[in-house]
């Protein structure tokens, strides 16, 4: 992202102007910021695909009503430490911030809280509400199911969505944050290497033949993308998928993939409150010692350093503060056109 | 397992040896004979390396001094639905046992229960407490950490535990239940198939030069195991540690690889109680709607059938209920001279 079909913005100013294109879908103004501002932290971030490469999408998916922008969630059900919400068809960030929030409060009343969401739309960024949680002192467990665009294992057509699953705990004043999905890798990612004419790292997939392979053409062609750990991820992905719709009395990826718009998810929000513990004071220290030892580990190959997940983000929000967020031309352009 | 060297022990006869095994090592009698009925139920449900195989290691660990079979856990601190638990070195079946209905009970009162462990030892099989959980009717997660098998990702030196993960929920009078490590192999599913004289059936590990392999001799060779999903089940294993051990407030994966025996270890257990949900009347048609679904897979091979986390072990379960436990010769001769 540093050649010359790349632009440099200010944060300031892509959320001046997400929050512009915002308010001219006739949103409320506390709201179009808020949306804005997820959008623009997971750019500063680093993490593109679910910012700035994203918030067309979603500016799209307001226009052809699949997300009702002012729309807030309502509480269903509700028994000590567990709530329902129904997410009202309402932007999936600021549903899954409300509902991270709710978890927090009732991790502060019960040391746990959970919060099950319902008809919600997608949340961007899972990672999002893992740092929000962990950051106000939470250990934080996200669960999201998908439509379908991964087989189950031994098939051949797409019944499990890719249900990101997101853990995270306080470390120092930042946080470690787990955010993956369960496909090796997304659709967008392998379009990307296409593009850039790239082999994958890992295998990602099957090709037409049924043969497992690193050719992101090819898997392009079958849709076939490969679990995390084959069987192991496909099993993982019904799972979530089953506990997110269960516990929110809300929609399954069966259900999602057959309305053909990834809309009207189910979600999961855990939240425990680390104040709450016996340990609490020596908390930090154990997450030191950790990574201490994580840190220590003899790396393959001396130019490269062991990261814990979070730790890179940390890095490229650092450089895209000071340096600007790089964005490519055409992703730019199109959303000066919105 | 059905050659001439294997014999069949009916799970009454398995149960009686055990017990009587235990018993020989001064262990209470109501804690021998549940220990007894933990390692008979993994064999009947077919999960031999977690049972009859495992027996003669658990009564070797308790011979050693590493398990006390008649130490019981103590609560430590308690807030709202979070308790924290030492489990004083008694036997991981037991405590696991102890700590899933507590966060049962938990559950009962606040919706949602969650019980950290510290000081227990290997839970031996993690399906045991999903399946115990759910067939009462909670959702469950449980969390162990272990000794350290597996490289950071981009390492070559193994500081990460394989850290079994388990999800299930009720589903008609049983459970699904997935039960996984976070390593692709275990070093024994490995051993057993290079005495078997076959290659894995996807890539396990590194070679020596670092190449990812299916050989499994090359594997045990390096000790290089890999992750689920190569950098993020390397994540995912690092942040269950980091769980474990800070919710418990007990060892991590570095401390107890230090030790050099799998003993202190730390665990989570969390059970969500299905019965205080407001759609908790429908839950039994969602699981089934969404198993319906994921069954009408087109299969790749027409000779195989697609199966949910849990659903083969009721087939080993009937089977062997009926016919007996499938054993190794050599394994039950080493069992009958304990």
């Amino acid at each position: 992202m540093s050649d010359s079909n790349t632009i440099y913005i200010a944060p300031e100013e892509m959320l001046k102007r997400f929050t512009a294109i915002l308010l001219n879908q006739n949103i409320d103004e506390d709201r179009a910021n808020a949306m804005a501002k997820i959008f623009t932290d997971n750019s500063i971030d680093g993490i593109y695909t679910h910012g700035v490469n994203r918030f067309p999408v979603f500016v799209q998916y307001i226009k052809d009503g699949h997300v009702n922008p002012n729309a807030t969630p309502s509480l269903i059900h509700k028994f000590g430490g567990l709530e329902q919400w129904d997410g009202n068809g309402g932007p999936g960030t600021l549903n899954a911030i409300h509902a991270t929030e709710s978890a927090m409060e009732l991790a502060g009343q019960h040391g746990i809280g959970c919060v099950a969401l319902a008809n919600t739309n997608h949340w961007i960024r899972g990672g999002t509400y893992g740092w929000h949680a962990a950051k106000a002192g939470f250990v934080f467990i996200g669960i999201t199911n998908t439509i379908g665009v991964m087989p189950a294992w031994g098939a051949i057509d797409s019944r499990l969505g890719n249900n990101p699953f997101v853990m995270a705990l306080p470390y120092k004043d930042e946080a470690i944050v787990l955010d993956m999905a369960m496909s090796q890798y997304s659709f967008g990612a392998m379009e990307l290497s296409v593009l850039r004419n790239e082999k994958l790292s890992v295998p990602g997939g099957f090709n037409k033949n049924g043969e497992i392979t690193s050719d992101p053409s090819e898997i392009l062609e079958s849709r076939r993308a490969l679990p995390i750990g084959y069987w192991k991820g496909a099993g993982m992905s019904l799972l979530l998928d089953i506990l997110s719709a269960v516990l929110s009395g809300g929609f399954a990826t069966h259900q999602i993939t057959k309305s053909r718009i990834e809309t009207n998810i189910s979600q999961l929000f855990i939240a425990i409150d680390i104040s709450k513990l016996g340990n609490h004071s020596v908390i930090a220290k154990t997450v030191n010692d950790i990574l201490d030892n994580y840190h220590q580990s003899i790396v393959s190959d001396p130019s490269k350093r062991i990261t814990y997940p979070g730790e890179r983000v940390l890095n490229s929000r650092r450089k895209n503060q000071v340096n600007g967020i790089p964005v490519l031309k055409p992703v730019w352009h199109k959303i000066m056109e919105l």
